[in-house]
Parts: structure tokens; sequence; C-alpha cells
């Protein structure tokens, strides 16, 4: 099996498991607890965030992590919070590229309590408009939301001058940024980029489902949004889900340390295996062409005339696994197109076409030609049919 | 080490651990993929939602086990979901021993958007007021909130009898049950109680952290608390904690396959060390002394003019993990009473110095012994010093 979907799941590390493993059998108090096994599973969770913390920036307090089910609630969370802690004002600024966790707060906050929330354009590669972030900023704003790396096409946005654009004009604006698929993949630092809350899900790193955390860098800017227990200093109530955390701290650590490794096997990937998909005749790479702007694990391409969800189906069959945009909405949206691919206005032959190729550090060069001579094979079979 | 601290949390059992294992190594792929090893998790998940409706009722669909990540989210979704859809309704009747996350978003709901939360008192055994839950219906009754059995001393509502008075009153009122407490202990139907709602969280039997459900009878009566994202028909955003649903779906099952002889167990155990508790000299035992009112695994035990925090700590010295009242609100309430405590209007002297004790299957007469052994010697040196 040859698994270039990283972007929708990954396996979880093999140290990852030993570890979960371990905690299942031996770390399994309640951390509310004041008994021996409680504090066994506190010291645990405070291991956690402590290794967490250090991959986020130089200065950043481990009491700033709040664990969370993962990015979904986290975006909730980061929303929803932002919103119930500031109520006196009603502007939420995102864009019209965000994962649908995002895009569905801004719009029930909008719907329900006459939120005025700015989706913003961008550019053909995905590229946030920031002409139209520094108007639509105004004194009635409580928070823009800003996805790191898109997770149907890899562009990554100027997270750091999106940070300056805001804090410059009101430092109070809260600046949450979904870092679901950039976290692990590019090096970055919260305080150097501006951010207040950040959203990081394990199952992207090499980490377990069902869990993942929000960064918050100021606890009394937001509200909770789980509520009714004083875990983790009452910002998130339930009892802590201790295995999948500590799987979590591992997994953060194990991306931390090898990252620059990892992004030159997964850029190496990248580079080679789109250097044969442009052999081939109507081809389109969807997404920005500088390194600075595109994930190094991320391939969006468009094969004309090619059904995607066909195409996919073959090459499952190779026991090659991809998917055709965001595995969130894929379901749904068979007979739909992909937002992103709308918002950065892909041509109509394209938008049911279109295939994500999205790798981790295990991927090899080897794998990437094998896929490709069976993709060469399929997309000539299926042009016959 | 004996730990009689069960319904704080439980150890997952040896085959839910096993299941786990075996689903982090080869099962997981991302649900919503289309390809096999998305397709391979999306059956996992259904096996899990069919082996979890079995447990809850003779007619009970599959499609109504919605996926959380534990208790209080379960709960905050009953609640919070609930008012998001009935909008025009704006009472909400719950109790005074409710769990807090079961209160604070019913305190969160008034507070905000001025609802009319009514918290109905208990009798001195902690069983709810059913006359005042009659006086309390109205026109502008959206839902009943009411727990199976109570997490500190253990008392079994009438579930059956307050879903009859409810649906008798108007069946469109929503009744939720918060199981979390009752679900393995007791044997129930959903359909035979008129309960709308159900939460359940894996942890409390035997069953991995950070994984619950709500059962939805119809999907159509309440709104999304996480959303954006298509999974589980819309009702819950996220990509499902897979392993953890696999090994929630086995424990479910296992509770299910053995839940006489499980409740033998913890009844003998129970019954044995009550006996030899109550033949200590200043010692009461909370809530109901009937079977029928019971729950088999609690004993909430007052030992006068004992600080529970000394003794409970005392006895974890000794390797015997105990807990004052609930785990979740413990770390806060060291120096505060416990609400259940107040609600059934336990005498000063009681309030801190109470124990409580609970028992799984796996708990012995033999540890109980042990543990009163135990008990009996720190008492006396507590009183001598």
């Amino acid at each position: 099996m040859i698994y270039f979907d990283n972007s929708a799941t990954t396996k979880c590390s093999k140290k990852v498991i030993d570890i979960m493993n371990y905690a299942m059998e031996y770390n399994w108090g309640n951390p509310s607890s004041v008994h021996t096994m409680g504090k066994k599973s506190k010291e645990a969770l405070d291991i956690a965030r402590e290794k967490i913390a250090f991959t986020l920036g130089k200065n950043v307090s481990p009491k700033s992590i709040v664990f969370t089910s993962g990015g979904s609630e986290s975006n909730n969370f980061a929303i929803f919070g932002s919103a119930l802690h500031n109520k006196n004002k009603t502007r939420i600024i995102t864009s019209k590229i965000e994962h649908p966790c995002v895009i569905a707060p801004c719009n029930r906050l909008k719907n329900i309590l006459n939120y005025d929330s700015i989706f913003l354009e961008t550019d053909k590669y995905g590229l946030v408009d920031k002409e139209q972030l520094k108007e639509s900023l105004n004194d009635n704003t409580l928070l823009v939301s800003i996805m790191h790396v898109n997770n149907e096409i890899g562009t990554i946005q100027d997270i750091k001058e999106i940070g300056q654009i805001i804090k410059n004009y009101n430092e109070n604006i809260l600046f949450h940024v979904d870092a679901t698929q950039g976290y692990g993949k590019i090096p970055f630092d919260v305080d150097d980029y501006n951010i207040d809350l950040l959203t990081i899900s394990g199952h992207k790193i090499n980490g377990p489902k069902g869990v993942g955390f929000l960064y918050i860098k100021n606890t009394k800017t937001i509200d909770s949004m789980i509520i009714g227990g004083s875990q983790q200093n009452a910002m998130r109530a339930g009892t802590e889900n201790v295995y999948n955390i500590i799987g979590l701290g591992e997994s953060c650590k194990e991306n931390y340390d090898t990252l620059e490794k990892r992004i030159n096997q997964m850029r190496s990937v990248q580079d080679y295996f789109s250097s044969l998909l442009i052999s081939l005749d109507d081809v389109v790479i969807h997404g920005p062409k500088d390194a600075k702007h595109r994930a190094p694990h991320i391939i969006s391409a468009g094969f004309k005339n090619i059904n995607n969800f066909e195409l996919m189906d073959e090459l499952s069959k190779n026991d090659i696994m991809v998917s055709a945009g965001s595995a969130c909405s894929c379901l749904k949206e068979r007979n739909d197109a992909s937002t992103t691919l709308r918002a950065i206005k892909t041509s109509d032959e394209f938008l049911h076409s279109t295939i994500r190729f999205s790798f981790d550090h295990n991927n090899t060069i080897e794998e990437a030609k094998y896929v490709f001579d069976k993709l060469k094979q399929i997309i000539n079979e299926l042009k016959c049919k």
C-alpha cells in the first residue's frame, strides 16, 4: 500500500503507539484525582504541555496549551470562545479558503446573532487579499482567523505579515491561526507571528486521532466552550484524554526534533513527483509556485477531462491512497466542487478532476515513481473509455 | 494497589487495550476518505455503532449514536444543541445534584440569554422532587435533564417515572439523561424510559478516555455543537477518534454481555464493605438504603470529625485509591463542599469528612476487607493526632 493522503490523516509513529500502550496499562488515573494514580496522570499531562510549548516558540508557557478533541473543536473553540468573551464587538474576519470548521462557526454567529462575518478573497494561488484585510479591520473587529497552510492546495499564508497588519491596527484584536496543516511542516514561532490562538490536531502529525490543542496566549481573552469542570484551569471541561495527550506530546516532540530532515524528505518527493506530473498533457498544479508559499507536503493536481472520483477509485484498487480535496467534506461533495478551488477561480474543466497527493516524511522517491507509473496508465485507460 | 475510585475513571479492559492497539496499527484511515483505508475505518465506526445501539434497547437505530469526546461534551451538546434548535422555548428543567457539566450550560443560557433554567430540589436521599417537576413543566419548556445515577452518592433516579411525567405533559419536551454513572451498572431501555438524549462516557465503563457518545433519538430535534464537517451526518464535526471509538464499542459490548455478573460482584463488595463501615462509630452512609435507588458501585460515607482529604491522602500512601466526592471538581473544591452533599442537606460535620468508595466488577471482598482494616487503623491514628 502506498499512502499519499497524509493531509487527511497520518499513521501514528511506532514510538507514539508504544507510549500510548504503556499509558493505557500504567497511566490511566484521572488527572483530577488527588491520589497517587491521579497525580501520575497529572504529571503526564504537564510533561506533554511542556514538550508542546517548547515547539511553539522560545517563550511559550505550558499553561497556554489547552487540550481538545482535535482541530474542529479547537477552531470552534477559538471562534465561539472569542465571541463569548468579547460581546461588545461583532466583526470576525476570515477567508474564503478556510476549513469548514472555521467557516461554519463564523456563519452561525452571522446567521443567529447578526455578527458581521467577513470572508476575504484570495488570489489565484490561494493567498489571502491583505489589502482587503486592511480595509476590513475596524473598531468592531474582535477576531481575525486565517489558516497557516491550506489543506487542499497547500498555500502557505503570509502569517507574520498578516499578524503585523492586525496588531498595527489594534493590538487587542485576537489573531487565530488554524495551523492544522502547517504545524510539523513549516517552522514558526507564535510570538514572532503575533498569534493569540493556534489550532493543532494530533492525527495530522503522526500522532493520535481525537486529540489536539488550542494554544491560548492569554486565557483571559477567551471563554471556554465545553464547560462544567475545573480541568485545564477551567478552560476546557472533561476528563483529559490522558493516553492520547501523552501520544500527542510525543508526536509534537518527534516532529520538532527532526523537522528539517522531514521537510527535506517531503520536499524532495514533492519536487520529483511534480516534475513527473507536469510531463503529462493537460495537467495543472494548483497553488503557489515559490517555495516560500508552497507547503512541502501537498500537491493538488488537475487532470483535464478525468473524473477525480473515478481516478481515485482506480488508484485505490491499486492500493494507492489519495484524495479529492479535503477528506472532511468529500463524502458530501462527491457531486459538489471544492470551495478552495472555487475561491482561486479554478476553471470548470479542473473543478471535478483534481486530486490531492499529500506526503509525510516516510514517503519516498520510489513510491512517487511507482504512483506516477500507475497514474499514467489509469489516466490512459480512463481516456479510452 | 487497590483501586476503589471507579466512578472517577476505570482501567481499560485487556481486550479493549488489545483491540485499540490493533486499530492504531492497521485501522488508522480517515473514515471520510473514500479509498480502501478510509472505508475500513468507516466500517469500524459502523460496527461500533451497531454494538452500542444493541445495548440501549430493542429498537435503537445505530444512526442515533453520535460519538463525542466524552461525557462533558455530550452533556453540553445535549443542552446547547436543544436550545439552538428550539429557539422559541427557553425553560430548561434540571436538578441541583446534576454534574457540573449539566449545571454550567444551564447557567450559561440563563446568564447570557435569559433562559429560565430551573434547578429541582431533591430529598435527603438525593431523589429529585417529582412534584416540583410537575409544577415546573410549562409550555415554554424545551428540555428536562436529569441524571440516571448521581456520581457522588449513587442515587438512582426514577427515570422511567420522570420520563412519563414529562411525556404526559407534552411529548415534544426533550428528555435528556446523563447516564455516565448508570450505563453499564443498571439495565435500562431508552425507549421504555422515554429518553430522547442520553450521555455516555467511555472511561467510566472500562473503556478509553476521551470518547463517549450522545444518543439522539431523533437528530432533527437538536442542532450540532461542534460544527463545520459532514462527519456523523453533520451532527458532530471532526475526524472521528477511530481507535477510541473501536475501544468504546468493545467496552459497551463487554459490559452488556456480562452485566448481571458485574452487578452481582459490585453489589456483594458494596454490601460487605457497607456492613463493615457501619460497625464503626460516627459513620454515616449517604444516599438511599433500598436497592432500587442505590447504585451497586458507589458508597459515600461520612466519618465524623475526620478531614476527608487527610484520610484520602493516608489511604493513598497505603496504595488505596478513593476520592472525596467527584474527581472533576475536587481540585477546586479542596476547601469547598460537594454540591450534592449540600443539596441533600448533609449536616456540617460530614460535609468535609465524606469519602466516596466506588467499585467495578474487578474489585473483590478480599480488597474490601483489606481497605477496611487500613481505614480503621488510619481513622484511629487521625483521631489521636
